[in-house]
């Protein structure tokens, strides 16, 4: 791997201190870092490259998934970071950065290729961004690159006056916007299983497959994010950036040799073949939820309105389901059922592909669908659900094609480790992000137009009613929902297909 | 389950022996037989009653998978057995067993449902069959069934006489032809498997499918059947039956609810559409082998003409392999390779599905071919063999559909338990027997008139090189011979195609 100067706006900040760091260190203790690197990192406090140091140690003790040895090799790691105070509107601040960079880059006789990794609120992209260019801080003898994350604007007009003035400084392959669910080893594993997997690669196709179902459901509430939270929504948090990623990934046919480009370009066409919403028809196929008082893993806890920091009349969703069609020779018929929320009954990501039934009768006995479980967290693994015969009777069979791996890198540190590549495969790129807004943005209408009811659903649900009519509608069900209690409990009842 | 009449013939023979009092008793135990159920063994020797119940019990003892409990059932199933000396050409012999099971069945006030189990060589299936007809035995008040076992005909000409004559005296469905290879848990379950899980059933056609191999490997020699296997050899043994069968269960296509009837009907179908072979293009899609002296598991062995028993001249086949094709609207294209032979290096009965690789260029590193491999002996299971991804690596990924199971019935307990009920599903019907000797007749054409060369092989081998080099010619290998020793010994080399 070629020198880095790994240069981090907001060093001091929790996702460095709880993320990077740690991803850093298993990366060095896996020999992933190249030979030479050094780190800036970049915050308004008062630190000295010892006390950064220092807190880099504490960090990696504290959150690191493997244990940092006592070898001194957490002390060789952390010789590699520098700390300076950055202001990040004060021009003089990049040119004596600049200069500490050169300086150093000099000492380890090393090219200037330097990335550049904001881990700062997204206002801050623009002028960091800004004085990078100003400051000469990309220099021509080498390479740069920024790595950002989300969100990435806030709807479809700032999303892109955002990259618009990114581009001023950065060149797209320039640009490596994290998503971490495609860090995720299972996202990763979706593509490769199908990729080398001739049996798997015939499966994938609107012949066979009935629906697909993603789920990101967490128990957790607003927490700590109220004020931001509550101008974003479900929406633009979760849908819009992870959960339209998980279908691009999900959906996807790799050619046997694939690379970052040809990745990009099948995500890329699979956004421009999701059918188009009209404002005036998103109540159709979206449902936009907020979660009411209720109980969680035994808990009582307080409806989305009673959170602190949330406004008393707030219509901000918390929950949202959507039924979704790629209109493309391999999906069309095939419906995509997304659905992502806060206080749910369960912590949950997971795509469930569900087959379909060659005959329209009812099967008599021979068993349930066929499906094919991703599991992506907080439980990993790949499974496949067959029908099985003992004696007379068929009964489910639940093969694992993969099971969770003890020790596995975590999200960032592949991610981290692929920017330092130069390998943008995993990462979200513009035309992915530019057309997620452009399909969410009717959505995003409709809810400020009141033009969809907000539904409400009791903490500790999978959500409103409405995400299972979605389905019920289709003759589907959402697969692993214990017992549809959900329904059970509200005294409804939906006449599922005979199948199930 | 109708009350019923057993009437044995060979009661005193090592099948009985061995398999049908064992299984008899494990079909006891598990509550599988009639509640009204006698049996009556026939044989030359001066048996009582007592003496024969107390071989049943000891052979129970010796030969059962599940040991005998000692809290009497053991008695009690003994108690339903009785004993009659018959020679087989004596009509008075019949008509007193009639009277015996007619007043057997009066005490217990049972129906006249006999099932006639002929456990005796062939020459006596025709004799037994028109004295049961004399005599009466086969009642008009009750059903009638018979029950035999391989061999069923010499060749086309003696088979269709052969059946024409038992056709004198039972229907087509009173039939029930033991082919125990159909008896086999594993091959129960390949139809089902498919039946019941539509993604193996969309796999299951040759647009995914690149070939089928079955195998049914010996590492015995003739033993003590020489003189009787040297007039058949591996064509009639092994092939016309067992083999063939394997290959109408390897490329059924069952629907959802499928009867014996359809069940036979589709098997008649396959059959039907294997390419017949002309006498003289045999040498072209058959190799013919006799093991010469050689090494198995460690132990040298003598050639097959070194034998005790065998003619020094004998030019018979200890090993066939073939290459079929099943020319329907599912097959046409797919190779079917067989191979059963002696002396080979291990003893297995496999049917391996080699699936296609979607591109005609070499995969690059994305692991082997899918396979889907069913182990029907010694060992059991059904293993999918994928390809999977460990970092950047991929790696081959053995997920197994079906482990073998703890103590299954055993083929007999099966088919004995089938023939009790009626249900025919899982055995050769007379179509599939006229069929197969069809498709048989130009090879034993072709043998006798010796139209293509007999090729030795080492016993402890894979067979003669010409066997590899059948499947060679279309691209293929033989799935799992170790590292293809057979041919490296040999000093000779096949241009395998470049995916493998």
């Amino acid at each position: 791997m070629e020198p880095t100067t790994f240069v981090l706006f907001g060093a001091t900040g929790d996702l460095a201190k709880r993320k990077i760091y740690p991803a850093l260190y298993n990366l060095f203790v896996d020999g992933k870092l190249p030979d030479s690197f050094s780190l800036f990192g970049l915050g308004r406090r008062e630190w000295t490259d010892e006390s950064f140091q220092a807190n880099v140690e504490r960090s990696v003790r504290e959150f690191s998934r493997r244990e940092a040895k006592n070898d001194g090799s957490l002390e060789r790691f952390a010789r590699a970071f520098r700390y300076q105070v950055l202001d990040i509107g004060r021009e003089e601040d990049y040119e004596r950065l600049l200069g500490r960079i050169e300086q150093r880059e000099r000492e380890l006789d090393a090219r200037p290729n330097r990335l550049f990794y904001l881990s700062v609120g997204p206002e801050f992209f623009e002028p960091i961004a800004a004085n990078i260019l100003a400051s000469g801080l990309g220099s021509e003898e080498g390479w740069k690159r920024l790595v950002i994350e989300k969100p990435f604007g806030h709807d479809l007009p700032s999303a892109r006056e955002l990259n618009r003035k990114l581009s001023q400084t950065f060149a797209e392959e320039e640009i490596f916007r994290i998503d971490h669910y495609l860090g995720k080893p299972m996202v990763q594993k979706m593509g490769a299983l199908q990729q080398a997997n001739p049996v798997i690669q015939a499966l994938w196709t609107n012949r066979y497959i009935a629906n697909v179902q993603i789920t990101a459901s967490e128990t957790v509430g607003v927490e700590e994010r109220a004020g931001y939270y509550d101008h974003v929504g479900a929406v633009r948090d979760m849908f819009q950036n992870h959960m339209l990623q998980l279908l691009m990934m999900a959906a996807i046919h790799l050619p046997h040799e694939s690379s970052s480009e040809q990745v990009r370009f099948k995500k890329q066409r699979i956004m421009q073949a999701v059918a188009p919403l009209q404002k005036q028809d998103v109540a159709a196929s979206v449902v936009r939820g907020q979660y009411a008082a209720g109980e969680v893993s035994g808990k009582q806890v307080v409806g989305y309105l009673s959170e602190p920091g949330i406004a008393a009349d707030s219509s901000n969703d918390t929950f949202i389901a959507a039924r979704l069609e790629i209109d493309d020779h391999y999906w069309r018929g095939v419906p995509f059922y997304i659905r992502t929320g806060k206080r749910m009954k369960e912590k949950s990501t997971r795509i469930v592909v569900e087959f379909k039934e060659p005959l329209q009768q009812p099967s008599q006995g021979l068993g349930a669908p066929n499906l094919l479980v991703f599991e992506i967290g907080p439980k990993e693994g790949i499974t496949l659900q067959l029908n099985s015969k003992e004696g007379d009777e068929f009964k489910p069979l639940h093969v694992e094609l993969h099971g969770s791996q003890d020790d596995v890198p975590e999200a960032y540190e592949n991610l981290i480790h692929d920017a330092l590549r130069g390998d943008g495969t995993f990462f979200a790129h513009w035309d992915e992000v530019e057309l997620s807004w452009q399909w969410v943005q009717p959505i995003l209408d409709a809810f400020a137009e009141n033009l969809l009811p907000l539904q409400t659903y009791a903490a500790g649900s999978y959500g409103p009613t409405e995400s299972d009519a979605l389905l019920a509608q289709d003759g589907y069900r959402w697969w692993f929902d214990e017992e549809l209690e959900t329904n059970a409990n509200k005294g409804e009842q939906y006449a599922y297909n005979a199948n199930y």
